[in-house]
C-alpha cells in the first residue's frame, strides 16, 4: 500500500462536476451548494444546470439550503453568463438542454424574482435580508422598494423575536449599496422619516443635508416632489409635479420643458383647451421649427387654433395644402391668398410639382394664363388641354402648346440617343473588362492550380490579386463625389467606384451606370406615352412616330443586353473549374477564389439584373 | 512494285481541302474551282474561306472562271450556311477566321450583288445570264428587275454579235423561275408588252389571260394600277393608286382600307383637312374602339372635329381630362356637364381614383359635399380639408371626417395585425421546410457520396428526389389559380406553387407569400403618414401613437427578418460539401445536385430579397 498523503483532498473537476450534474438532477441543492463553496465552484451553475427545474423548485432550494447567508451568497454570486456554456461545458449532449422558459427576460432578474417571490410567500421577516438582496442585485436596482421596506420595519417593528430590526436591515443595505446613492433614493421617496433614516446612518454632515430637508419641507407637497425630482435629475417626474403646482409655476415649467425638451409630454399634462396648451404648442412648434419639422409644427399650431403661426409652418415646408386650408379658415383677404398662391406654386415648380403649381395658380390665384403654362413647362398636356377648353383660350394652343410640343419631342429624341449611345459604350467596356479578368484568374489558377498544397491558404493568398480585387494596387480615393446631405448617400455609395478605365471595380461601376441608365429609360414610359398622344392629337404623326420608334428601339436594346451583362453565373457563383487535371483542392480553390471576390451590399445590388416595367404600356397602335 | 490501279483517282479530302485553302489564299480561282467540280465540293467554300478576300477579288474571280456557265452554277450553288463550320471545318486556327466584313446582311444578297455589280461594270452584255442570275438568286427574288433588263432587251437589241437576245434571256428566266410567279411579277410592272411576252412564252392559254389584259387596257392609268396591284395582294400599292382615282373611287378605297385594315397608311394618302380623311378617321375610329383602343380612337375623333363621337370614345375609356376639354368645347350645356362629370367620377371612384373623382365633382359637377366625401373615402385627408376650408363647410369635419379617421385607423390597425401575424407564421414554416430539405440532401449524400462512379449520373438522378424537387411525387396541379387576365397571369405565375404544407416547392411558395407581405406593407408608408398628421391634427394623439408603433414594429420584424429569410446562400450556390472523406467527385455532385434545384425565373425572383423603400420617411417625431 502507498502512504496515504494530500492526494484525497485533490478533485478532478471534472469528476467533480459530474457529480455535481447527478446531484442537481435529483434536487440534491444542500450537497450541491456545500461542495461547490468548498471547491469554489461558481454558484451560477445550481441554475445553470437547468433553469426550468430550479424555477419549479425554488421553494425546496430555500429550504434545503436554510441560511439567509448562503441564500445571500448565491443571490450576490449571480451573473448574466451561462455557466455551462463558458465555466463548465458539459462534454455529452450539448444540445441537449431545454431553452430558458419564459419570454426571455435577464437571468439575474428571473432568479431575483423567483427567489424573492417565493421567500416572501414563504416567510418575510426570516428571509427579510435576503428579499432585500433579491431586490438590490436586479440588473436596475429596486432600491427604492428596499427602502420602502426598511421604512416599514421602523413604522412597524416585528413583533417576534429574532426578526431583523430597520437597524439591522439598513445597516445591511448601506453594506450592499453606496450610501450616496441609497440617499438620493431615499429622497426619491419623498419620505424625509426614511431620508433621515438613511443620513444618519451615512458618514453625512449634518449641515450639508438639514437645511435643504428643512428648506423642502417648507413647501407645498407637489412643489416639493417637483424639487426633490429635480435634484434627481428625474425631469419627467418633475414636471409632472410642477404642472400640478397651479399657473405661477407655469413659466418655471415651460423653461424646464424647453430645457429638457419635453415637450410631448408636457403636452399630455394640460388640457387641450387650456392656454398652457396654447403655449406649449407655440414652444414646441418653434423647436420643430428649428430642427426642420416645420409641417408637424405647423399641425401643432393648427390644432390649437394659432392660425397665422400655423400658416407660417406650412409655408416654409410647402405644405401647400394645409397652408391654404388654414389660409382660408383665417380667413385671408382675396388678394393675399393670391399673393400666397403664386409664392406656393413658385416653389412647387421649381420642385417640378407643376400639376400641383397649376391648381393653386388657376383656383387661388385665378391666373389660367399661369397655370396652364405651368402644365406645359411640365409636361402634363391633357391637364392644359383641359384648362384651355375650360377658360375658352384656344390661342393658347398655337402661341403655347404646339412650340412647346415640338422641343419636348426633340428633347426627348436627344436624350433618348445620348443614353443609347452611353448605354451601348458602358455595355461594350463591360466586355473588355470581364474578359481581362476573366483571363487574369485564370492564368493564376493554371500556375498554382493541381498542386497546390493547401486549397484554404491558397485562396486567401489569391483573392488579393484576382477577381474583382484586380487592380486594388490603385488608390481608390479617386472617387470625387462629397455626399452631401444624407438623402444623396446612398447614391453616392452606388457611385464609389470609378468608371475611369483601368480602375479597380471598374466592372461593379459600369453595372452601376448601366442600371442607373436603364431605371432612367425605363422611367419615361408615362411620360412618352403622354407626349406621344399629345403629338398625334395635334397631327405631329410623323414626330411621334419618330419618338416612338427611337424609344421603342431603346427598350429593346436594353431587353436583349439585360441577361447578356447580367448573366446567370454574376450572381450565382460560376461553376468551379474542373478539368481532367482537377482535383478536390483545386476544385475548392477555384471556389473560395470566386466568393471571396463577392461585394459590398451597394454593389451586389448592382449585381442583380434590374426590372423594367413591361407591363406599362406606353406604344400607341395608331403609329407604325 | 506494285501494280498500278485506280489509285492514283483516290483523294483523300483532307488533302484535297489543305490543297484548296493554298490556292485560295493565292487567290488560284481557276484551279480551285475546277478542282472542287470535279470532286465535287461544295463551291460555297469559295467565299466562305475567307469572305473578305473573295469580296475584294471578285474582278479575278469572274476573270479567272471566264465562263458563263460556270458563274452561273457558282451563283445557284450559294447557300446562307457557312461550309467552314459545317461540312469543312478547318483543322488548325478555327478562331483565326476574321468577321464577315459589313453590317452583316446575309451572305447570298451580299455574294449575288457584289458579283453583279462588277459583272454590270465589266460587261453587262456578255454577263448578261449571269446578271439574271444574281437578281433572281437574291433571298427575296428580284424577279422584276430581271424581267425589265429582258425587257430592255427586247426593246434596244444590241448590236453586237454573240450577244444574248430578249429570247434567249426569258427562255433562260423561265428556267430559274416558276412561269406563273414570273407571269404574275411581270403584271406587277405594269407593262404590258413584258406581260404579253412572258405569256407568250408560258403554257398558259391566251383566252385566259387576254380578255384580262384588254380589259385592263381600257382603265385610267391609276385604276388601272390598282386592279393590278390588287389582284396581286399588294394592298397598300393598291390603296395608293385607288386614292388618285378621285372622289367617285372613295368609297371602293375605303372598303379596301376596312378590309385590309389599313387605315394608318390611308391617313398619310388624303390632306387633313380633307372630307375623306374625316372620314377615314371615323372608320379608324370605330376600329380601335372595337379593339379596346377607344382613347386613341378618341384623339383621331377629336383632331378631325368629330367632338361628339370623340366625348364619348373618351368617356367610355374615363380619359376623363380629354372627355372634360371637348365636353367644353362643343359646348355642352353646364346640366349635362354636370352630368357627364358625375358619371366620369362615379368610374374613377370605381377604379380608387378618388382624387381624380373630387376634382370632377368638385369643378364640373359643383358639388363640393360629393367632392369632399370623396376625398375621403380615398384617404386624402389633406386634400379633403382644403376642400372644407375653401368652402367653408367645418361642419363636414365632425359629421364625416373624423368618424372616418377612426375608422380608418382602426381598419389599418387590424390590417397591420393580420399582416404581422402572416407574416411569422409563414417565416417560421419556411424554417422548418428548409430543415426537412437539407436533412434529406445531406442524407443522400451520406449514401451515395464518397463512392459514386459517376457524379454526373448521380447528380442528375439525384434531382429528382431531393433538394427543392423534394415531394415532387405529390401533383402540382392543386393550384386553383386560373389566369383571367394577361395582366394577372404574372401575379398568378408568382403563385403557382402550392401553400399547402408538403406541397412541392413550398419553399418557393412561401418566399413568394413573404415578398407578397412586405409589398404590401412597405407599400403603405405614404398612407400612414398622412392619417397619422389627420389623426394629430384633430387630436386623436393616442390612436395615432398606436399606429405609428405598430407599424414601426412590423417593419422593424420585417427588417430583422429579411436577412434570415433571404440568407446569403440563396442566391449563390450554397458551399458544396466538403470534409476529410470528399474527392473531386463528391465536391462536384453536391455542387450540381444544388444547381440543379435552381428554378425558373418567376421563382428566382423569389430568391431576391424584395427591397424596402426606407428611404421614404413617414414616422412623426411628435409621437412618442
Amino acid at each position: 500500500q502507498m502512504p496515504r498523503g494530500n492526494l484525497e483532498t485533490i478533485h478532478h473537476r471534472a469528476l467533480v462536476l459530474a457529480q455535481l450534474r447527478k446531484w442537481l438532477d435529483s434536487l440534491k441543492f444542500k450537497d450541491v451548494f456545500e461542495c461547490m463553496r468548498k471547491l469554489r465552484i461558481n454558484l451560477n451553475l445550481i441554475y445553470d444546470h437547468n433553469p426550468k427545474v430550479f424555477l419549479e423548485n425554488t421553494e425546496l432550494f430555500l429550504k434545503q439550503i436554510d441560511s439567509i447567508n448562503y441564500i445571500n451568497l448565491f443571490l450576490t454570486e449571480l451573473k448574466e453568463e451561462d455557466t455551462t456554456k463558458t465555466m463548465y461545458p458539459c462534454p455529452s449532449s450539448t444540445a441537449s438542454k431545454p431553452a430558458t422558459p419564459g419570454t426571455g427576460g435577464k437571468k439575474v432578474d428571473i432568479v431575483c424574482d423567483a427567489l424573492r417571490t417565493t421567500m416572501e410567500s414563504l416567510d418575510p421577516q426570516k428571509y427579510c435580508l435576503c428579499i432585500l438582496t433579491a431586490h438590490v442585485k436586479k440588473t436596475t436596482p429596486e432600491l427604492e422598494t428596499a427602502l420602502q421596506k426598511v421604512h416599514e420595519l421602523r413604522v412597524n417593528p416585528p413583533s417576534e423575536a429574532n426578526t431583523v430590526s430597520a437597524e439591522e436591515a439598513l445597516k445591511y443595505l448601506l453594506f450592499l449599496v453606496n450610501v450616496n446613492e441609497l440617499y438620493e433614493h431615499s429622497l426619491g421617496t419623498y419620505d424625509f422619516d426614511l431620508v433621515l433614516m438613511v443620513a444618519e446612518k451615512s458618514q453625512k454632515d449634518p449641515k450639508e443635508y438639514l437645511p435643504f430637508l428643512n428648506m423642502l419641507k417648507t413647501l407645498e407637497p407637489n412643489y416639493q416632489r417637483y424639487t426633490i425630482d429635480k435634484h434627481l435629475k428625474r425631469y419627467k417626474k418633475a414636471l409632472h409635479h410642477l404642472s400640478k403646482c397651479g399657473e405661477e409655476h407655469f413659466t418655471e415649467a415651460l423653461n424646464l420643458v424647453k430645457d429638457q425638451r419635453l415637450y410631448s409630454e408636457a403636452l399630455e399634462l394640460y388640457p387641450a383647451d387650456s392656454p398652457q396648451y396654447k403655449v406649449l404648442s407655440v414652444a414646441y412648434a418653434e423647436y420643430l421649427v428649428e430642427h426642420q419639422q416645420a409641417e408637424q409644427a405647423g399641425l401643432l399650431l393648427w390644432r390649437c387654433g394659432e392660425t397665422a403661426r400655423a400658416l407660417q409652418a406650412f409655408v416654409s415646408c410647402t405644405s401647400w395644402r394645409h397652408a391654404l386650408a388654414v389660409a382660408t379658415q383665417i380667413p385671408l383677404p382675396a388678394e393675399e391668398l393670391a399673393l400666397l398662391a403664386r409664392d406656393l406654386a413658385e416653389k412647387l415648380i421649381e420642385l417640378r410639382r407643376h400639376t400641383e403649381a397649376a391648381l393653386l395658380l388657376e383656383q387661388y390665384a385665378k391666373d389660367c394664363e399661369e397655370a396652364i403654362s405651368a402644365l406645359i413647362v411640365g409636361a402634363a398636356w391633357e391637364e392644359a388641354l383641359r384648362l384651355v377648353y375650360l377658360y375658352n383660350r384656344q390661342d393658347i394652343i398655337e402661341t403655347n402648346v404646339k412650340p412647346a410640343l415640338l422641343e419636348a419631342h426633340s428633347t426627348q429624341m436627344s436624350f433618348l440617343e445620348s443614353q443609347k449611345a452611353l448605354f451601348t459604350r458602358h455595355k461594350n467596356r463591360l466586355a473588355v473588362v470581364r474578359e481581362m479578368k476573366e483571363k487574369a484568374r485564370l492564368e493564376l489558377l493554371d500556375e498554382d492550380g493541381p498542386d497546390c498544397p493547401d486549397a484554404e491558404l491558397f485562396s486567401e493568398a489569391s483573392s488579393v490579386m484576382t477577381g474583382s480585387h484586380l487592380g486594388s494596387k490603385y488608390s481608390r480615393s479617386n472617387s470625387r463625389i462629397s455626399a452631401r446631405s444624407s438623402k444623396n448617400r446612398r447614391k453616392a455609395e452606388g457611385k464609389k467606384h470609378s468608371l475611369k478605365e483601368g480602375s479597380p471595380f471598374e466592372d461593379v461601376a459600369l453595372l452601376h451606370a448601366l442600371t442607373q441608365i436603364i431605371h432612367v429609360v425605363d422611367k419615361m414610359r408615362e411620360e412618352v406615352h403622354s407626349l406621344l398622344k399629345a403629338l398625334v392629337l395635334f397631327q405631329y404623326d410623323k414626330q411621334a412616330c419618330s419618338l416612338q420608334q427611337d424609344y421603342s428601339e431603346i427598350l429593346q436594346l436594353i431587353e436583349t443586353a439585360i441577361p447578356e451583362i447580367w448573366h446567370e453565373g454574376l450572381q450565382q457563383t460560376q461553376t468551379p473549374v474542373t478539368g481532367p487535371n482537377s482535383t478536390a483542392n483545386s476544385i475548392m480553390a477555384s471556389f473560395h477564389q470566386q466568393r471571396l471576390s463577392s461585394v459590398s451590399q451597394a454593389d451586389s445590388e448592382a449585381l442583380s439584373p434590374p426590372k423594367m416595367r413591361s407591363s406599362v404600356k406606353w406604344k400607341l397602335c395608331i403609329l407604325k
